[in-house]
């Protein structure tokens, strides 16, 4: 066997060999190699994953650059990557069009307040601009207006289903949380899909529950060996049975009055869904003081709006039915004092409405009840949160 | 027949009624209505766009909120879905792994200095930091270090490649430009692929070529209607003809002595292309000068990259060989004063690398050249150029 430099654990190899079958238990081939050459070395005393060590998920988190090495995460990137597919197939194939909504917006969607904004990050830019403006506007912002990172496609996806009666958007959304529990990101991904002609809940809960229940059958499909792998070795012990569990039945629908009767907290949603004898639970009606403006309001003064709720993680989706009446949406966003800004929100009203709603899917929550990972960290390969923007 | 209020131009109807042959030249199926309810009346008087009208562009780009009624840009929005899932298929049927690389990042990729830079609109965040704080360092910034909107998801994506072979990104970019041409957006979509093991230009070559052709032909074969008709309606006279040369031929392949010999502008990307019989150009081996850090350079002092200049609208990809020795890469580095801030970076080499490579693929531009779309405004739903920044 030739052999150019020692390959160290760790190091990048190329080896010509045969295949054979393996002697050993651990594995079915083995590859009796005729050359061994090192196309990169690696430091292996420098190197922060050991040979033959199970390394927590808190330390190779530390190693956002190194982490995708770990067969732990390189088995996690490609799950991930097949569940955002599952998610493209299954609208696609049910006839939802894609609409790339901005990431820059000069909308404040919810009126929330923790939100990013954006500047050029060197002063010569505005410089420049004022050299070469006169309108006045550019002087203080790029954009002419001041402008945020978007917390929602929504209102745009609501635009463009004055014409597509099916459309999605999929992408990242931002908050400037002071967050570090384990359960928030700043950047994180969100599926939205908003619906033409929808006029009754249980039109988008049917989208959802659909969605949700064929994505997973699809991984369990496509991917059974990283994903039986990762069950295995990395997950806690439920969560096979609870994710197959998700598949078989029908989703539990309930009111929030039957639900509860205050505000659900996070360890309130894991109380019902575990009554629930842990099935997936859509909460429905909630009391309009805690939902913001753009939804519909029914005749017992409650919104007509559903959360669902999935086993160990909570809330994963929240929708509504929008309010298409251009009078009632017009004193709401006056009372608010945003009638102005939004007076193109309005404008969709005005031309040419139709009954409509739709729904936000958080990305990294799905993963994490189908995956069994307990820190929203793990869940996405970069993760940015309060004080840690790391590479 | 029944009707509830009278139906205006934009008006949104629900009609119930029977399909049958036209008797009309302009349409095949007239439906003969037995009801008709008006669900949204328009405002027909103040709606921008007239009954039988062709509008323009410039025109219609004014009211982005409106625009998607017209026919013209529920058409786009189909393709532009289309060619997006096109470029999905093509990568996941070739074995790519798609990973979602931050849009927040503490890096400035390519020394570029137009970034954008990104902190919470609310001072209060900031106070609330501070008090909570202790640390210190975040007092200045939310994420602890200055923190800027990504160009490129490149070094990230290499991050990956040290585990899966074959990775991409397709999402949103950013440019803090100070440009109003019909050729730049602040926010555009970027296609991003990266090969572990690639040790040849033609790699990167023969990987673009491929998505190209078979993007255009799966637009072809699955959006023949909605192609033919934005060809026929709307984009200008060659665009049909151009489109079906791509597919037909291999593109050109020069290097940039052969092909110019300074630096190429727009204007002598055309003319290449045209010269070339209207074949897409690869132009290979560029001066040092004018290309990053990152990028492999030959024994002749050229660097190893690969420029993809397409009919219309000149350069679509960029590619190149990254350096992966990590001496040279660190003096590199240590010569531009960025050793410290990427020593992450630099890290990929020192535990593990191979020869890799990789390019990105401007996917506006990409539609301008399949569609015939003259300013870039219009090939993308929600344009962001400096002083515009609507909804």
């Amino acid at each position: 066997m030739k052999t150019v430099n020692a390959a160290t654990y760790g190091s990048c190899i190329h080896a010509v060999g045969q295949l054979t079958p393996s002697q050993g238990r651990l594995q079915n081939l083995d590859l009796v190699a005729k050359s061994v050459e090192v196309l990169g070395r690696c430091n292996h005393m420098d190197f922060p994953f050991k040979m033959g060590m199970k390394h927590k998920m808190e330390y190779t988190r530390q190693y956002l650059h190194l982490r995708p090495k770990t067969n732990m995460f390189g088995c996690f990137l490609r799950l991930r990557n097949s569940l955002a597919q599952a998610i493209h197939n299954v609208l696609q194939t049910d006839g939802y069009v894609q609409v790339h909504t901005p990431i820059l917006t000069s909308n404040d969607c919810e009126g929330a307040g923790e939100v990013f904004k954006v500047e050029p990050a060197e002063t010569k830019v505005m410089q420049n601009l004022e050299e070469a403006g006169g309108k006045g506007k550019s002087k203080d912002h790029f954009f002419g207006v001041p402008t945020f990172l978007t917390v929602s496609g929504q209102l745009h996806l609501e635009a463009v289903t004055g014409s597509i009666c099916k459309a999605y958007t999929f992408g990242p959304t931002f908050r400037a949380e002071n967050s570090r529990s384990r359960h928030h990101l700043s950047e994180f991904y969100m599926l939205e899909a908003e619906l033409a002609f929808a006029d009754d809940l249980e039109d988008l809960m049917k989208v959802m529950e659909c969605l949700i229940q064929k994505s997973i059958s699809y991984i369990l499909e496509n991917n059974q060996d990283d994903l039986y792998w990762y069950w295995k070795f990395v997950s806690h012990s439920d969560c096979e049975t609870i994710v197959k569990k998700m598949i078989l039945k029908s989703f539990v629908r309930m009111t929030y009055t039957e639900a509860w009767g205050e505000d659900l907290q996070k360890e309130h949603e894991r109380y019902l869904v575990r009554h629930c004898d842990g099935l997936p639970v859509f909460v429905t009606d909630f009391p309009t003081d805690i939902k913001p403006f753009y939804m519909k309001v029914n005749s017992n003064k409650r919104t007509v709006t559903v959360d669902l709720l999935l086993p160990e993680v909570g809330e994963v989706c929240g929708g509504s039915l929008r309010e298409s009446n251009l009078d009632i949406l017009e004193q709401k966003l006056e009372s608010l004092g945003m009638s102005e800004s939004l007076s193109w929100y309005l404008d969709l009203r005005r031309f040419g409405t139709c009954p409509h709603g739709g729904f936000g899917l958080g990305f990294e929550r799905l993963l994490q009840v189908m995956l069994g990972i307990e820190n929203i960290r793990d869940a996405i390969p970069f993760p940015r949160f309060v004080n840690s923007c790391k590479l």
